[in-house]
């Protein structure tokens, strides 16, 4: 390459590092907000945050950054790594660029005032303490979606944000595919005569233990919590990374369900050791994270659901778990293994079954789509809310801690992130399709807890190219298709198919 | 005041918000570093340090803080505040203006690597590990003191950052009195037949109890360490701020010796609550902060030992723990009371008896004296450490870490700190005096356990002024006195002799 290039790229590359150490800053001070701070602090502790998102905006909408993308326009000769750096720039440039820069802090700062309006409306079980906040989340939403323009429906401007490709008109075709599948699955299985046992699940597990078999679980993971991470606890558990070599994740314990911190864990360490094997030559170039927010919950939920609650997984598990737990004393490992993937409609989507966690996306899916197009209003939300849970899962909640309110992500605006985790479902069938053709020992392999497999594979294939390839590129260099809701469906299929035919 | 110049206060004010968001950022992603960091992250972290100091330096020069400082330079009828703001960023300003920006950074940026290797030397108790980065900082220092010119000694120009008015020569006439004193009360002590009981300190006490125990008394001293603060364990304790609202102390437990834990808790405690006190209008204008490191130390170890150390005190918390500690049965008050004024010349700071303390501190001055001057090398550290020790407190350490690597200070370069401690001690002594001329039933209300007056005393006439008055303008117009060694020496004088003439 020209040596002028080459200098003009170290530059960018120093350049870019300010944005990082800006973002990484902001990523912190939000991780202690939710961990560490006290109640009192909140007030300041917005205000830093909206100053440095002020900054890391000026950073990537500067004169500077627009001269680097015109630079290298023209250019030729750069590698897929170089390539994805300046289109990653011109799509942030381009995107930032139109919202004003003043409304653009307001946002942050009352995205932080709002999140702790959530946590104490969550906590009073009384929605009309959100309502205000939430009410400001959707109008800025609103006015970015003009501010940005978009094709077709107004909400594909924020689909965009996070799955590059997507749009409404796609995921009404796989959500409807998917949900068409479910529906049909749920109604055997409703009636079917088998009904797996749980109640051993719900007997009392300190907290104590539960981290214990956790982080056995975690070390074969290769989720490395003690040099480069930590674990937490938070209301609602999540990963957030400084670096590839701070990677932390929170979640919260029950004591009277076996299941969920544990199921948490399993499901953020996946994000984990994404962000951990992201290679360091990528660090400092916002190519440091994962493909997309799809693709990151791909792993996350392949981790928790397609491994996790899979038979071969507690083959090398379960005489673990008995051993730190007499609670399951008389269990058997088939018994067990019903038991964790009991098909149970219920109404907390982080709580929910594999089978119908996806019903509870696409009722946020369609809640969202029609409060960015202005169809409904966020007061009448506890009502629609309660409305869908009854039509699509049959279920009602008795308060909005329970219903509307249960989720964070709204409280800083993150509308469009939710269809995410649905397609991490289809993303993580269609990668598990491909695992088992290069490995065909896969399963036999996990039984024996050598789950390193899974990581060299994950790492080798998706993990280490960051944020080079989009999603839809990044899921036909895999698999060589496109992505479909087929292998998820059949997935589904065959699995439950075979629990509950019994 | 004309309308003008209001403007440009408010202008000003802004401006020197967005460089106190960034300092509060730093000292986050500091406290993260000590308390929550995994190992392998120093690296990066040392990064995002290097670059918010590097965006803090260049606040503090800019040509916009130069133009304030200008435009300030003549204006009349500014009030004390206003004046303190602008006098404050001029000092400021040309301190760090002559220090090359570059360099800067890097001196933060290997700051926080030295710390890493501090703690890396300490834990193996090898000074060869922490040698070379401390060799480096005194080097930095002795560049920035030849940028910044002194008058008289070099270290004159350290002295300066953090005791504004105080250099060597008033240092060692006012530490010449006070060594010559503790070294008279301590010859009479050796020769007193009394020998107080600490045996009763050394038994087994749970983490728990004793965090039990330091509530109680935080609670009286009115350290908000729930809404607006918190504290945490940490190798070295300290106290750190975001504002006034987020006030964070730590502490470090032996479970074998009940005065450790809960003396540096009162002491950060003195520390926090100095902080929560100064007021809202201050903060973001680089004003909220204690006048100087030496009356921030007056009040942590005004808690520490004068309150805290007194028998008044214990008339009121003694019988609570000996709710909590059984360990103390048979123990009566007198006994306690003189076991915690025990006076034994031993080897660690942080625990040394309030009589021999300033004798630590007074080796630490000789020996960062003769370092900035050139005159003695880090690598005879240890040997010129131990003679010291020998000659002045006749004790020897048997190994570097409870030798040279005792203390956190010198890893981040902060040179000319160590007076502040037994400056501390001189002023506290004489704000004791006018505090008894104010309150006379002042030690009866403590023995009702009624802190709050020393608190409101001391938020009246010490806190609630932030950083507006200089030391040596404080200590006049709250005393009405010049500092003097006079006071703490009457002070130990009469306790050290009541309690050894038995």
């Amino acid at each position: 390459m020209d040596k002028c290039v080459e200098n003009k790229l170290n530059e960018l590359r120093e350049y870019l590092k300010k944005i990082e150490y800006i973002n990484s800053s902001i990523a912190l001070l939000q991780w202690d907000s939710m961990i560490n701070m006290p109640k009192k602090a909140i007030q300041y502790r917005s205000q830093m945050l909206g100053y440095l998102s002020g900054e890391s905006y000026k950073l990537s909408t500067s004169e500077e950054i627009k001269g680097y993308i015109e630079y290298f326009k023209d250019i030729d000769g750069l590698n897929d790594t170089e390539k994805a750096i300046i289109s990653n720039i011109r799509r942030e440039y381009e995107r930032t660029k139109k919202i004003p820069e003043k409304e653009y802090k307001d946002y942050v700062m009352d995205g932080s005032l709002s999140g702790s309006a959530w946590e104490e409306a969550k906590e009073k079980s009384d929605f009309k303490i959100f309502e205000p906040h939430l009410k400001k989340m959707v109008e800025y939403n609103q006015r970015f979606v003009e501010y940005w323009g978009y094709e077709g429906n107004k909400y594909n401007a924020l689909l965009d944000i996070y799955e590059p490709g997507i749009n409404t008109e796609k995921l009404d075709a796989l959500f409807g595919q998917l949900r068409d599948a479910i529906v049909k699955l749920l109604k055997k299985i409703r009636e079917s005569q088998y009904k797996p046992n749980t109640e051993f699940f719900t007997k009392s597990f300190s907290k104590e233990s539960q981290e214990v078999f956790a982080k056995k679980i975690m070390d074969k993971m290769e989720y490395d919590y003690k040099g480069a991470g930590r674990f937490d606890e938070s209301v609602h558990p999540f990963t957030t990374n400084f670096g590839n070599k701070d990677v932390r994740i929170t979640t919260h314990y029950y004591e009277n369900d076996f299941r969920s911190a544990l199921f948490s864990f399993i499901h953020e360490s996946g994000h984990a050791i994404y962000e951990q094997d992201i290679p360091d030559d990528l660090q400092g170039t916002l190519l440091a994270t994962g493909a997309s927010m799809g693709i990151h919950e791909s792993q996350s939920r392949f981790y928790e659901n397609i491994i996790g609650r899979s038979k071969a997984f507690w083959e090398f598990f379960y005489p673990k778990a008995l051993e730190i737990f007499p609670q399951f004393k008389g269990v058997t490992l088939d018994e067990f293994y019903d038991g964790i993937n009991d098909v149970n409609p219920s109404l907390i989507r982080t709580e929910a079954d594999e089978l119908t966690y996806s019903l509870h996306i696409i009722i946020r899916y369609e809640i969202e789509k029609a409060l960015i197009n202005g169809d409904i209003e966020v007061k009448d939300l506890p009502r629609i809310w309660n409305e869908k849970y009854k039509e699509y899962l049959g279920v009602e909640s008795e308060n909005d801690a329970e219903g509307v309110l249960q989720d964070v992500h709204w409280s800083d605006g993150s509308f469009g992130y939710f269809p995410s985790y649905a397609l991490g479902n289809l993303y993580g069938a269609q990668f598990l399709k491909k695992m088992e053709e290069n490995i065909p020992e896969l399963f036999t392999e996990i039984a024996k807890g050598n789950l390193n497999i899974v990581h060299n594979w994950l790492k080798d294939n998706i993990h280490k190219y960051g944020a080079i390839y989009k999603p839809v590129d990044l899921i036909k260099k895999v698999t060589g298709e496109e992505l479909t809701a087929k292998y998820f469906i059949d997935y589904l299929n065959s699995k439950y198919t075979g629990i509950y035919s019994k």
